[in-house]
């Protein structure tokens, strides 16, 4: 992950702030660079496909851009984002069942910032917070270093188990504690790709009202379903909590841009930490956003890239049946990017990587998915079938079982042998 | 500042972390909202004038972009930023006399992010930080989430008083502490004009070195010279600090696209800070930022508007000289976007701003620019000759005079009544 390959001496070391020590780097970045090896199949990354974007459309909105808006292309924007391109975003939440006003929401540079700044608005050292476990690696990081005390709620094929949640939250209440907020991922969950269901959303809600605390919806993946039928938003069911939206999977990562939609005092509180932060966002990419959603057909696009994740996802749950071993069990997501797969308890995915990019592919160890190294997630995966195709993909979860296969040898003799337990 | 413009009760008041009580929003992005009607003339921001970039150079920029880098455009970029970015930014830095290799750097969103991540990497609560005062506002929203003890150093025409400096170095280590970094912007200070003298620059040095504190320049400017002679950059004097750079006054603000020159052990520090922050900055600006660096005669551009900026600044002192009252003094930079006006003590710039505004003129009040409301600045203020004509400005400066000429009669009332002392 360094940019600096060379390191003799920190004569900083001590004066590094006390957050620096739980800040941990993400695995998927420093995997970015040994997948970057063209004789490895990275199943790591979270890469939407963007080879389906009407390149010479994008290419006409592009000079659409700076044909029409003159200097304010080049330059400062308003912190809380383009006032235009938030009313192109409320016809988006529209879509998706959530009726808002441009006033409710307020555009960041990706979701990622928008789960910074709420960290940052809300997170005194000790805090406690509650989140699936396992979870979204980047939300582990953007909320670590306020220095939480991060509580996991295990799921289920149903998302979120809202029983160990209330179990979780009525301890806390019991202890005299509270949790500052719930974060979920309910639709094609990173990495689980589960998704809550609707009797689950509601409960969640139950729960957060009940208990007094702030809920949080990423939604990155809704409008990436392939398979089943929708499950409503929770921000549809309930106008007070926190809903995260991004343009990275129905356009391009590349516009860094996502939106929070939240009660006014809380856009208030992440408006004043994002001019900290980064003053303002791209005015540049804002205007290409819009200009996007408004004039291309954009739903057809992102009907195309689904059918192609569909393709992907299928071939790759197909190689799993085929290659994996029986002692091997995984998620089964009807949209997104991700599969979560389950080894035996004595299995070691963090091991198991050297052994996989001998084999030529790589993959995210599931410790990295949950708040604590060494803790839980040992023996689990993240593998994304969102960018590489149906052959590659196969070829893939073949090279994984074989690497799997050699160490489950090793694993077996051990068994056999008494020193670990089945 | 809000997005929402109605607010009638904060149910979560009781549950933002304790920082959000020490941040305040910028006295700048307050009045965007002010300037923004077409009477006012703004004289607040430091808007880069970015009518002189050439158009449609640009756009066949963009266009080669789309056309040579495929897919890229679109996707995620690594943490640190576009390693052939990178290499231009070497370039840049050769020529500032500041030797370094691509390693030696880190690309953030805007420079902005990059105050943000070493605020968060090297503050804890409580910790000694020592800045100029005034200081660039953004910088102390940067710093303050992470609840620092400033010191302010004043500066004189060349720059920060290091004889000031050495005072607070001393007695802090006299009572047994020690500063987390010193953070400078010795070249067109903002929001002072001043520009840190060579000898000034190295008794700096000497002294980071003496009290062991880490040295922060922040050089958004030094290429808007219009007059007077070049300065080196304090780090092509030192390789053991920071250095921070920033295209949005050579190329466009709406990049978001800054850097940071550190030792490796630091520049880790802030990669794993910005994993959590926003991911990676968008590798499509940083291509267009490239190819611009590459392709076009930006050194010619940038000259344009450094001719501009010199018409600008001396229409505005010019102003200054004929309207301004003879209790009023002030900066006469050599470059760079701001004046900084000092009035007598009893003098209050927050309660001039509402009078300002109905003579249609803005400012930034001077303490914004300090750490603390209610204490230093009350009797100075910034105003901007970036952005305006000379004409305009000439007008601006007229009718500021105007609203000061106002209070003045009614100070001289009081100082005569013996209300308040001269």
């Amino acid at each position: 992950m360094s940019d600096s390959p060379y390191i003799l001496f920190d004569e900083w070391q001590g004066d590094y702030a006390r957050r620096t020590k739980v800040m941990t780097t993400s695995a998927v970045r420093d995997l970015f660079a040994a997948a970057s090896r063209s004789d490895v199949i990275s199943l790591s990354g979270g890469m939407p496909d963007t080879h389906v974007l009407p390149l010479d459309q994008v290419k006409k909105l592009t000079t659409y851009v700076y044909n029409h808006y003159g200097d304010s292309v080049f330059q400062y924007g308003q912190t809380g984002g383009l006032p235009e391109l938030k009313e192109e975003i409320v016809k988006l939440m529209a879509e998706l069942g959530v009726a808002i006003e441009p006033r409710d929401l307020f555009i960041t540079t990706g979701a990622q910032q928008a789960l910074s700044l709420i960290g940052e608005s809300f997170i005194n050292r000790g805090d406690y917070i509650i989140t699936e476990g396992p979870t979204y690696l980047g939300a582990l990081n953007a909320f670590m270093p306020f220095e939480p005390r991060i509580i996991t709620v295990p799921f289920d094929d149903e998302g979120m188990r809202t029983d160990a949640l209330e179990e979780v939250l009525t301890k806390l209440a019991r202890a005299g504690g509270q949790a500052k907020f719930i974060y979920t991922i309910p639709t094609f969950q990173n990495p689980g790709g589960v998704t809550m269901s609707l009797a689950r959303r509601k409960r969640l809600l139950e729960l957060a009202h009940r208990f007094d605390v702030l809920l949080i919806e990423d939604d990155p993946y809704s409008r990436l379903r392939f398979a089943g039928e929708a499950v409503p938003a929770i921000r549809s069911l309930d106008d007070n909590m926190i809903y995260l939206g991004t343009v990275s999977k129905i356009f391009a990562p590349s516009m860094r841009t996502g939106w929070v939609v939240a009660p006014g005092p809380i856009l208030d509180k992440l408006n004043m930490a994002k001019q900290g932060a980064d003053l303002c966002s791209s005015n540049f990419n804002h205007l290409l956003c819009l200009e996007y959603f408004r004039q291309s057909d954009w739903h057809a696009t992102l009907a195309e890239a689904c059918g192609l994740y569909r393709m992907r996802a299928e071939a790759m749950l197909a190689a799993l049946e085929r290659y994996f071993p029986p002692e091997a069990h995984w998620t089964h997501p009807e949209g997104g990017f991700f599969v979560w797969v389950t080894l035996p308890k004595y299995f070691d995915t963090d091991e198991l990587l050297a052994t996989a990019l001998e084999h030529g592919v790589t993959f995210v160890p599931g410790r990295g998915c949950y708040p604590r190294r060494g803790g839980l997630g040992g023996n689990s995966m993240r593998i994304a079938f969102c960018y590489e195709s149906p052959e590659r993909l196969e070829e893939a979860i073949k090279r994984l079982a074989e690497a799997i296969q050699d160490r489950l040898e090793l694993y077996r003799a051990f068994i056999k042998a008494g020193v670990i337990r089945e």
